[in-house]
């Protein structure tokens, strides 16, 4: 897999961070555009804070962890000081986006700015060790675990008591958070935090009889028959699982990483497009009508979830099955997101695989899925294969 | 045009009602169903407020206006018998959505659930003129008025003062239901409301430089270079262009009839999409890419109001411009939304033209604008042409 590992490397170097370093920097402003067109070029100039948060995140990683390039550290603080003037209300929550300037635009509704912004500054700070990148993650990740609860406050629509629902996106993406900021939250609160998650993501969330994960289910982990107690999304499932896995390798547990690894698979192949190739985004577990319209698009960020999961299931434990979707999916991965013509990729794409939209960026897209997969399936394809911890 | 009137009344009479009588009551808790398949069959039990509203409006008007058949009648009252006693909360703003049994499910977020109320009430004062029916609808308009200037009030995400934009839909909705409840409100009060709405709708939210229609401008009128400020929806704008016809006709201002059209026809050309037909969901009216992922599928009612407003054109000003496009969306809308085998007509196709799900009812398509539009395509192609109005 080796010639693998250098195709993804050269990716991630030459062609996908350029585009960023080029093109996302605010120099009158401070902060990143992120709604660039095909070519580079800014097309909106709003501020979204999760995507503020996840690109400072993203050179804070690389600098941290491939090669200590001052145009990276440069990249994460521009981002970061744009964030720490401007992207937080009163009590310290995060906002969903800001005006260009830095006004505050839409309102702290939405936890994973939060989520983002602490894993931002938690990255920040192994490479830049100053107190207040230390306690912006820190207070960041008690606020979320304060909010965790009622994460949308008064904003939710939901008649309280009716059907309380709670969402398969939090405790997924706090998996990941907790093995991000264990610099700043220590071992010890890591290790308490684990299985509360872990129980959450692989059994309260998880649908015994039909062996998928689901999006949403009741306050007590019953199933509701409802749009949104249907609703499938296969991506945010097998995303779910890489971080398992990590976790699982943190633990030290390969039994889990080989229940995360068959749940994965199985979400992939409920997921796949058997007729025009690649990966729904939403489904139904009901196969009822789904209500988001763009349930049969195939979105970047699920398929390059995809490959990270597969890759690292290849990796830890030797499994067939995941070689072979990895080369099926990294087939179609690499034909129908990467834009031949010009740099990045793709983020969205019609059910025939076609683009749909021709931005490199937007208010969801940022510099973050298609790197971060970069960057994960190059390491993981480099590493020797882990197969002897199955055996063992 | 006596064929297609022939052709549109039986489609409305011995397709499209029978499916709604057939499928659509809940017998055990009153109300109705919406989410129904391709069969008809019932595949989610949620009541949304908006969808009980325009049911029991369709069987009053139909009632009132076609034929006073009893099921008709009876299929109204069933309808509204929910909604008195399980639709508001106790200051009498309408629910968004309740379970099948009548809880509150999701708040009254949303104004145009109590559009949609004043609306059935209203109609059904009008076959059955109990004082109660008066007051709900006559309380629920008073209270839109109240609510308008911030109509989602503390769900609005927006934080106020950076970017106050105010939206197309709520004048635009006002426009029909301030003649939709003449009866109700007198005939001195809707004289007073109409040149407001009007001046909204034909000024404020129109780019004179383009000739079309936005979907949000600011507070002030102008132009907000953002994903919402940049928004064209043609269906809207051309739906509410009958709705601006339907006004002039009252008003006997055929100039304004005439500016109706002409907006319709700019945003129907702007709007049709040349490749594979049928008209765009959402655009930007600077070409940038749209937030909304559904934009290029093609939706049942932007189709259907298309046919409204091109029918209502051709009647009042024999312009050979509707005439031909009528043809050209009466030709799209029937060999792609009509199902050839069974009740009913597709909702939501993809660009291509084929159905994107298969159902007939959801969330968001009840028994509203495909019988509607059945409803006025032919009463207007049965009427003599007013040309003379506008030659006068």
């Amino acid at each position: 897999m080796k010639h693998l590992a250098t195709l993804y490397k050269k990716e991630l170097l030459e062609n996908v961070l350029p585009f960023w370093t080029s093109n996302s920097r605010d120099e009158q402003h401070g902060g990143f555009f992120t709604c660039l067109d095909r070519y580079g070029k800014v097309f909106d100039t709003d501020k979204f804070m999760w995507l503020q948060g996840r690109e400072v995140w993203m050179f804070s990683m690389l600098y941290d962890k491939v090669e200590q390039n001052p145009l990276w550290k440069d990249m994460a603080l521009h981002g970061a000081t744009f964030m720490e003037k401007y992207g937080r209300d009163e009590q310290g929550n995060w906002y969903f986006s800001t005006t260009q300037e830095g006004q505050p635009l839409i309102q702290p509704y939405n936890i994973f700015s939060d989520c983002f912004a602490a894993m931002a500054f938690g990255a920040l700070y192994k490479i830049d060790p100053k107190p207040e990148y230390h306690a912006i993650a820190k207070d960041t990740f008690e606020n979320i675990l304060r909010r965790r609860k009622n994460p949308k406050g008064h904003y939710t629509k939901n008649v309280p008591g009716t059907r309380n629902l709670k969402n398969f996106a939090l405790p997924m993406i706090l998996c990941n958070l907790s093995l991000e900021l264990e610099h700043i939250l220590g071992s010890e609160k890591v290790n308490e935090f684990i299985p509360e998650v872990l129980e959450e993501v692989m059994n309260v969330f998880y649908l015994e009889d039909k062996g998928l994960i689901l999006e949403n289910v009741l306050e007590d982990g019953s199933f509701s028959d409802s749009f949104e107690g249907r609703l499938l999304n296969p991506g945010h499932a097998i995303e779910a699982m890489w971080f398992i896995m990590d976790l699982a390798v943190r633990l030290n547990d390969m039994p889990l990483a080989g229940k995360a690894m068959e749940v994965g698979l199985r979400m992939l192949e409920h997921g796949w497009d058997h007729q025009y190739g690649g990966i729904f985004y939403f489904m139904d577990v009901h196969n009822k009508p789904p209500q988001q319209l763009e349930w049969d698009q195939k979105l970047w960020w699920v398929h390059m979830e995809t490959l990270v999961f597969l890759a690292k299931g290849w990796q830890l434990t030797g499994s067939e099955a995941c070689k072979s979707w990895f080369e099926k999916v990294h087939a179609y991965t690499w034909k129908h997101f990467k834009d031949a013509e010009h740099p990045e990729w793709f983020g969205y794409l019609n059910r025939q695989g076609e683009p749909l939209l021709q931005l490199k960026g937007g208010k969801w897209k940022g510099c973050f899925h298609v790197p971060r997969a970069l960057y994960q399936v190059w390491q993981t394809l480099e590493k020797a294969p882990a197969f002897s911890y199955l055996e063992a």
